[in-house]
């Protein structure tokens, strides 16, 4: 991992910040933007933190989560730098109606932009955490717990806590020292994984309920009866996609979601060895090799049929 | 960890080892006798592994499992040393009714006894497997990529994937270490984690729509009828009582199973705050603080009674 000269430059010769991460962000994305936000306060700098979605309420545990603003105010008129984190595009920040002096990217995913004065993608890291944590280092600055405690939690988020194919010998070095750091994984793994509201575990029992498996692709659904009859939102539905994936025949997990009256919003997760992302375009969608989706208007079993025609026929070429 | 001298001094100069484990063996119980049976006879040195029960289905995937014997046959006639691993008494391994001339035990439990001629005992230790790699570090052999395959799944195991609050330092950097020698954490997740069978899956989904929840407690159950519509038997409930800690409020949660007319086998899991074991206690059964359990002749809504009052008062001192 090499960080660029002129980023380091950057991060010590400038004066006022604007860290930005991408519009639904999840803990990897708040993690790097708070630790870093950190690191340069304790260089002495101004630092805004940008995110037009709030912080959603299972990662409020994290340490600064409330610094975030949702609007950009008065920092504009003091000409920051922008940094891009987790992202690489500034429509994925929300930023695409506003011009900046200089942009610094920062971020793991897959990209064809070329957004930035400053690009530092790498594609091999597990977490824009992992990133974040060399940054500070590099710039000289110790860790702190609240950074320990952040960047532990971004890293855990994007690694499944280090049960993804992704965790390797970097990302566990990394952790070692966060924990070191004071980082405390059981803490961050209660927070992380047992903190579901009741109606939210009721909704999943349900949304279980519904499963079929046909040619190794499994599908559940959420209806907007079940979400009456539970007290939930759309919003709580966040990773049902992922249990059917216990079972040892599923390639592809399938979550099928109500968004209004025949509309239908459609999760695929793949253990790895199908490709989503290719399932989704024929839908008219998009996403990463393991984890994709599109938006359907149809009857329900009209859906599920088509997705399971259009697995199997992808399933089949794997 | 300070592994004691002699122990050192006895796997280099002893000639024939029988390493056994406890009955109902875990993934660090294998793991751990598999990587030190592994080095042992790198060294040489004639090993035989011993376990009363066989490996689980689920453990199978663990390279050289195929090697455990549930019978001691003409090992005794070669006047083994004996090596106890994740276990700290004859009665664990199923070893009471035999003598041998001398004895190591390695093992990170809890001991009230004094068997064995030398003792290696770290409470503190997450894993046995963490204290086999050191040893086998101390012994000058390289870890080979089954021995760390085997290694990784044993802290993985005894840490939830470096969920519990016994994920420190030394556990992260000795997983950095195995996945460099050749340990993939992806892979192994997916065999502890993604390989249930179908039936396994529905029935815990029948299993989590019996959900109650009281004063913190949650209690999940699983009926003989439950098992014979799923074609399940009872060790397909392994795991099923940590589910329902993935609700906030959740201090005990509680799996209660049919063995038999009006008999019941209880299993608490603590998220680590409330001690469990005193409530088994109570009901004349036993184990961890976070991990306890009994059996109870009654019938289901006399037992929930029980331990919902029972747990109330355990809580309540907590």
């Amino acid at each position: 991992m090499k960080i660029p000269k002129g980023l380091i430059d950057d991060f010590r010769e400038e004066q006022v910040f604007l860290l930005a991460t991408h519009i639904s962000p999840d803990g990897d994305a708040i993690g790097s933007c708070l630790a870093l936000a950190e690191a340069l306060r304790l260089l002495g700098k101004t630092v805004v933190l940008y995110d037009k979605d709030p912080v959603p309420e299972h990662y409020r545990f994290m340490p600064g989560c409330r610094l975030f603003r949702s609007a950009l105010g008065r920092i504009l008129s003091k000409d920051p730098l922008l940094v891009l984190l987790d992202c690489n595009g500034p429509e994925r920040a929300a930023l695409e109606r506003y011009t900046f002096r200089k942009t610094i990217v920062i971020d793991h995913h897959e990209t064809e932009s070329d957004y930035g004065e400053v690009r530092w993608v790498e594609r091999n890291a597990a977490a824009t955490g992992i990133m974040i944590f060399h940054l500070i280092k590099s710039l000289g600055i110790p860790i702190t717990k609240t950074m320990a405690t952040n960047l532990y939690t971004a890293i855990a988020v994007d690694t499944g806590t280090f049960r993804y194919g992704n965790t390797g010998v970097d990302v566990l070095r990394v952790a070692a020292s966060l924990v070191e750091a004071g980082a405390k994984p059981g803490a961050i793994s209660e927070y992380l994984y047992e903190c579901w509201k009741k109606r939210r575990f009721d909704l999943l029992t349900l949304s279980l309920g519904t499963l079929e498996i046909k040619n190794n692709v499994s599908i559940v659904h959420v209806t907007r009866e079940m979400h009456t009859k539970t007290g939930t939102t759309e919003s709580d539905t966040e990773n049902f996609a992922n249990f059917p994936r216990i079972i040892d025949t599923v390639k592809i997990s399938v979550l099928i979601r109500a968004i209004g009256n025949s509309r239908w919003k459609v999760s695929m997760r793949s253990k790895g060895r199908v490709n989503v992302a290719t399932i989704a375009a024929a839908f008219g969608g998009g996403g990463h090799r393991n984890a994709a989706g599109f938006r359907m208007t149809a009857d329900l079993a009209t859906v599920k049929k088509a997705i399971f025609n259009a697995a199997r026929s992808v399933i089949s070429k794997t």
